[in-house]
């Protein structure tokens, strides 16, 4: 086999590449580039996972390469139906992200319920005052998603003593299905929000389903920002129908100075950073070389996206 | 037996004492009457736990309580040589603040791992500014103090992965003792200090202490502010000895709007609130109701302090 060429997309250096010298010929592209230089590749990396750029290239003229990577949990940023149809092979990052995600999500929880920000606050005000806050033990939550990192969340807060629930898109042992998610959010003093961005789960969380929620509820999403109705959170935390959110995602990013949701209040505005840990480039790279190791040697991928569903499948 | 008359020290209103009505006198004072009523008081309830008024009162004449109760943790507020060496029995409120304390030093922790703090600052100036933060699971922390507080918290941790290692005051099983506690400070991603203020502990957090600590480490105090040394932990964080520090009790309380400590770089300055959970007066004053009733009925107490150690003995 000739050695084949691997396209990076990216936005900026990668590491842990140098492990497929002699084994790719490595070209490198940015956005504007790609579509040129797709017909050439057998393999594209997808290591700048904030570009929509395949999406764009890909219905283009040519051959296209037999599998795409990308250094991401969901692949709703490159995913289009010419691509979907096609035999191209999708693999993502999946197994990177689900602990330090978990954590981060414990963080936001017991944030909001020991009052932090409103501490960070006073103590900019040299202000002493006491309040109460929230004991997490014995509170229950939801997590919508049950993919690795949404169930790696749930072990999380249930190692803090959280009873928590997950609902995925059927319900299966462990798992309850769309038709409990109502009556399981009534109940919730916490909701996550870690699906994949599929169809079903576009816009799910809406001005009925804050509406749902205990007024003593809060929500976090660390999936995707179209999950989110966001003018209807905002409003919702407005009306104090729910007590407080954290968004870690957004369906614009990043977040533009003149956005309103940087002011919301009770709302807390990260830049999409629940996943990246110091050292999280190189474990994406060293993920990468292990597929390509596969790959090259014709055995079966790891990570397989079912292209039509948006996510790798199983459990 | 005569009704007993029961004295409480309390500046706010307490609950739950209704259940008494009938088989206590109860009288209220605050610390300027506290000299005067103790000779005719049976049984002294410390509610208002701020207060030094106990220590100061209590070597004066006549008789004393046979029984003082206080509302906290620590005894250090209220104890004296006098007290120490009298008859009298000294309880406190172990158990109610276990679970919350516990609880709130994993929030400081995951506040400190996900940078939360800046995310905050960064959220007021409209700035998106995506950073890398640390992975909390495998990494190890050092708790000082094997009491109740001090093992829930460990327990916590450990929920979350972080390997723990306790500190008491003698090695045992599952506890290591003080000439183990430098070893384990110079590898620690995180200290914890949680022990009760005694003449060993007084000041134990200090400048050589902060030196032998990782340039990376965290340290949180939910004990009592007099543990730690506040002008050499100031100092340990402007110099980058430690990265990071969180301080809810001090050694002046409350803290004066001209504390420098408001404004060190790099440490978190909460109320004095880690225990003190919504619903946590209730389960204060139900736990004395109980204590009372055991009492009166000249059954033994639980919760006895210790009076030369200063804390409840055990385990």
């Amino acid at each position: 086999m000739p050695t084949p060429t691997l396209l990076v997309l990216d936005a900026e250096p990668l590491p842990r590449l140098g492990r497929l010298t002699g084994h790719a010929r490595i070209e490198h592209t940015d956005a504007e580039g790609l579509a040129a230089r797709l017909p050439r590749a057998d393999v594209l990396l997808v290591w700048d996972f904030t570009s929509r750029a395949v999406r764009d290239a890909w219905p283009g003229e040519g051959p296209r390469p037999r599998w795409v990577h990308t250094a991401s949990a969901g692949v709703d940023h490159l995913m289009c139906p010419e691509l979907a149809a096609s035999d191209t092979v999708v693999t993502n990052a999946r197994g990177i992200f689900d602990q330090p995600i978990a954590e981060y999500v414990a963080a936001l929880v017991l944030a909001m319920a020991k009052d932090l920000p409103r501490t960070l606050q006073l103590q900019r005000e040299r202000t002493w005052r006491h309040r109460e806050s929230q004991k997490i033990a014995g509170s229950r939550a939801v997590v919508v998603g049950t993919g690795p990192i949404g169930r790696a969340i749930a072990r999380t807060l249930e190692a803090l003593d959280i009873t928590t629930a997950l609902v995925g898109r059927a319900p299966r042992p462990g798992v309850h299905g769309p038709e409990d998610l109502d009556r399981l959010l009534a109940r919730a003093d916490w909701v996550i929000a870690a699906a994949p961005l599929t169809e079903q789960t576009h816009g799910m969380f809406d001005a009925r389903r804050f509406g749902v929620m205990q007024p003593s509820a809060r929500f976090v999403n660390i999936g995707r920002g179209q999950l989110v109705v966001e003018d209807a959170l905002a409003e919702a935390l407005a009306k104090h129908w729910i007590a407080g959110a954290a968004l870690d995602v957004f369906e614009s990013e990043p977040l533009t100075p003149d956005s309103p949701l940087w002011q919301v209040p009770g709302l807390i505005v990260s830049p999409h950073m629940s996943g990246d840990i110091v050292g999280w480039r190189d474990e994406l790279g060293a993920q990468f070389v292990e597929l390509y190791e596969l790959w090259a040697a014709g055995k079966p991928l790891e990570n397989v996206v079912d292209k039509r569903r948006g996510y790798v499948p199983g459990h």
